[in-house]
């Protein structure tokens, strides 16, 4: 049995995931026993469809002239169209408007209500309707998967099934590699804020507006999943006190330095509350990590602290995210131990 | 429906996971539907047997008095008695020789071929027969899990799961506290290897004989189960090149640290070998870490490294990799998505 995909979004994250299923075709098919038709790949501005499976190394090769393969269909949209094709799996992986969720938001609750399992890679749905989104996937008996959401590859949303035997008191994580990038190197080289800005801009890490980054609006998302998924809440950014980095002058971080500490972003969930702010750490804490790494510290009950990092954002870092989330959710429809 | 536990040694480890047993359990019995009776309770001298159920609140209160509990059966030994009570999984949390695997290895064939899953705290039998267990386990279509041998709590053969839209090129981790505890100290504080032994076996660290972690023996059988889990290999501890810490010198120390870097007890496993030794890293290398704590870092071909770390040893943290153990499967048998 083929699983049939629909993918939404043919950007750097989705291509990147094309890819890689091209690259394990093999070994998704042989060790995995997971065989897959890709029926659709949609655009803002329409759509390629095949009901018999995309030729995927045709459309990798076309790059960014895949609208001039015989499959282009023209205008057709995403909302309209997914609930048509007998789709098992819907994948978004379009850029999401931050206030609304929008379009990832409307996607996903098509694909449920059309009986479509869900993977995203937009995290706006879930830290603004997380409990909307289960309630339903639960009262469908459907599956939904977001590992990419918070730092990307990273498997701290699947760790969850790790831990079970153990208790997760507190969550402290560095979930926005922009905002610890500029502190870094403010701490190091000791540039001001609006330099290391100005750098991480230049660098491609900062967006030109990068407000959603220092502000701490994007970590606050981030931690609001994370927090929801390894605590069983049901909780949305609102409910987040955020504080962003803009204020903190050198001046804060040699002070700090002067007592061996450092001045971190982080994203804190504990004893019901989730906040983003400015905070000191030791300087041999493990969270303290240097350039855009992502790093999550789990105090638990029965083990101590359990750390985990790596990179938090990249296309091939979320494509594999995603195609992981793909794996997981073939073996569960298909009954594989 | 009830799991039926047979639990093999009541030292630290397997006393630590009975009390899990019981502070969870309404977790357990409410939120996963896990419902266990635990029917034999086995030490070298004899077991605690109830075929309804042993009730674990008595045996707990009676700490090392526990063979005067009425369920106390007088040199009953595990391999003779699992066969005979119907287990559904079998526990095994025994100390180990290190050269035979013994006792473990023979509770573990003992139990498959009488088809019961096997869970174990025991490294012996998986760095010296991964093959053969798991050939068996295959065979009889049973589950064997044993995170507890490498790492402790810290999941890392459960992880293998979620990277599988990835693809892990090389391990290195330090796997033994011991050895990198006595490191860290000759680092920091500049004192001798022979010092810095005694002050490990004075705070409990390193045993009276402290061969087989200072000799790099403890972190290469780990390090066979992690390679063979995360690569899908077959070897065993024959096949790791191993080289101790007891040459380094107060001077190599201080060599390397006016370089910038620090001498490590590495365990690797890249392109087909397996070693164990001193090496170089970093300053500001994520493996840099002090005192007794365990990292693993993958490097991984779509995300570049992603590092674990935290406890590598300790009773409950031991106990809660069982409990993890129980859970999945738990899930798995009884079909839970």
């Amino acid at each position: 049995m083929f699983i049939k995909i629909g993918l939404i979004g043919k950007g750097n994250v989705g291509s990147c995931f094309l890819e890689l299923l091209k690259i394990k075709k093999n070994y998704l098919n042989k060790k995995l026993n997971l065989k897959y038709k890709v029926i659709a790949i949609y655009e803002y501005d329409g759509a390629l469809i095949n009901e018999k499976g995309i030729d995927i190394d045709e459309i990798l090769l076309l790059r960014n002239n895949f609208r001039s393969h015989k499959d282009w269909k023209e205008n057709v949209k995403a909302i309209d169209s997914i609930s048509n094709l007998n789709l098992d799996v819907c994948i978004d992986t379009t850029p999401t408007n931050p206030n609304t969720g929008e379009p990832a938001l409307s996607h996903i609750f098509k694909a449920l209500n059309n009986n479509i399992n869900v993977i995203s890679s937009s995290k706006g749905p879930f830290y603004l309707k997380y409990k909307e989104i289960h309630d339903l996937a639960k009262l469908k008996n459907l599956l939904v998967k977001y590992e990419a959401t918070v730092a990307s590859n990273v498997p701290i949303l699947s760790i969850k099934d790790s831990l079970k035997g153990n208790e997760i008191i507190s969550i402290k994580a560095i979930l926005n590699g922009t905002s610890n990038y500029i502190l870094s190197r403010m701490s190091s080289e000791g540039v001001a804020f609006s330099v290391a800005l100005k750098e991480a801009q230049e660098l491609g890490y900062a967006e030109a507006d990068p407000t959603l980054d220092i502000e701490g609006y994007d970590a606050a998302g981030k931690l609001v999943i994370l927090a929801n998924e390894l605590f069983c809440w049901s909780k949305t950014i609102k409910e987040v006190k955020i504080k962003g980095i803009s204020k903190i002058t050198q001046h804060a971080i040699e002070l700090a330095k002067s007592e061996g500490l450092i001045i971190k972003h982080l994203a804190i969930a504990e004893k019901g509350t989730l906040i983003v702010e400015p905070r000191l750490i030791e300087k041999d804490s493990p969270l303290n990590i240097e350039g855009t790494l992502n790093v999550i510290e789990l105090q638990t009950t029965y083990s101590g602290p359990i750390i985990i990092m790596g990179r938090g954002a990249g296309g091939y870092e979320a494509g594999s995210a995603i195609l992981n989330d793909l794996i997981s959710i073939h073996r569960i429809i298909n009954n594989i131990k």
